[in-house]
């Protein structure tokens, strides 16, 4: 059963405060949850489900005390979903190993908005293998529970920052950069390196012009039709799956 | 003002069967509306906006007769999306010209069923130059809200059907298809075609089985993490920038 302090505390992590003074984040359904289970980055604070997914999972998760059974109305009662599962957990942030500062593809964001695509930004570069994304301060919280729902479990995978991108570009100096942008270059032409920064913007706004600017180069996706732009997530997989070494 | 029968005509075109019965969809925002109104396959049906946006926008619409000025709360009641912006447009469902019966590469989804996936795919579609998107029965309808939302516009220009796959592939037999997997070839080795279908899965099932079987060609989008799948848009975005003739 859930008290009502359960409910206030849970409820209170849909604010990016209350999450960053705890280090959690909250995870739902079973798909996630059981994938995040296995991934030691995360570590689980707590988890509410029902009684039927408890014994079914029990092999999932080795602590017992940090687990309540709860009625599928009270699941209701602090979900972020529309539509609630049959788990919510509390997950404390991952910390990731120095794996994720080896040279590889960093993902930079200037002010991706929007959780969704924000979370299958996530998803997609952990699909093409990237570890590192590095967000604008004007970005969604990757922990924000829309966010953690869109990635499919890649956020125990990617290690996500914040902070200024124009800093960071100047802190690495001699990577190549690519600027996706409306009007620079086709991107087939693109080189297959190993390491690089590559910067995908603000949908309606595009990338900043003077972080724009910074970049090595500017690279376009080739437009064949009428559409004004591309969703960023979207054009964020066309470049990955391009820039990666075959 | 707005009255009554208004409001719950509107809210009506929330669901399919009366968007369908009146042949009709909604779009909302000053950006895809005004979009919208400069494109002739579809064509305007009623307009409901604020003082302001009529001003600025009159020289966009000549018929003067099916628009209706309303305050800002007025539009609170009949929007839907969180946060209403100051237009709200009622128009016809666009008529394709034979232009899209060319040939040219056909997206075929099965069972796409997100709102926003469906719509993002279509925007991707249009960005690309595709003119036609077949929908299998079980996919979300084009004309909901939230889809031509996320088309940002692009409704106008993709023509979207929906039939049975399987009989669309058995009536266009001679034409290459690539089903988008996660077993097939790796899709650099993808021939560039001028015309082709394209099968695009259900995110969770993937494409049917025994859809897949009839395709000519199984493709794969290479995986370097460990996410377990793409985004479906960010799949059909990842296919189509490397289909098409250069």
């Amino acid at each position: 059963m859930l008290v009502k302090s359960q409910v206030k505390y849970i409820q209170s992590l849909g604010h990016k405060k209350f999450r960053d003074a705890a280090g959690v984040f909250v995870a739902e359904g079973s798909k996630i949850v059981q994938e995040l289970l296995s991934y030691p980055p995360v570590s689980l604070a707590e988890l509410y489900a029902t009684r039927e997914w408890l014994l079914e999972n029990e092999n999932r998760f080795p602590a017992a005390k940090n687990k309540v059974a709860v009625e599928a109305h009270e699941l209701e009662r602090i979900s972020f979903l529309s539509t609630p599962g049959q788990v919510l957990a509390v997950f404390r942030k991952p910390v990731f190993s120095d794996i994720t500062k080896q040279p590889g593809i960093t993902l930079l964001l200037d002010e991706i908005q929007d959780p969704g695509n924000l979370g299958t930004i996530i998803r997609t570069a952990d699909w093409f293998g990237v570890r590192r994304i590095i967000c604008s301060p004007g970005t969604a919280d990757a922990f924000n529970p829309k966010v953690v729902q869109a990635t499919m479990g890649s956020i125990a995978r990617v290690e996500v920052l914040y902070g200024d991108l124009k800093e960071y570009m100047a802190g690495h100096p001699g990577i190549p950069s690519y600027a996706a942008t409306l009007d620079g270059e086709d991107l087939v032409h693109m080189l297959r390196v190993p390491e690089a920064l590559i910067l995908i913007g603000n949908e309606s706004r595009g990338i900043h012009k003077s972080l724009a600017s910074l970049a090595s180069h500017r690279i376009r996706i080739p437009r064949k039709g009428a559409a004004e732009s591309l969703n960023a997530a979207v054009a964020a997989g066309i470049v990955l799956s391009l820039i990666q070494k075959d």
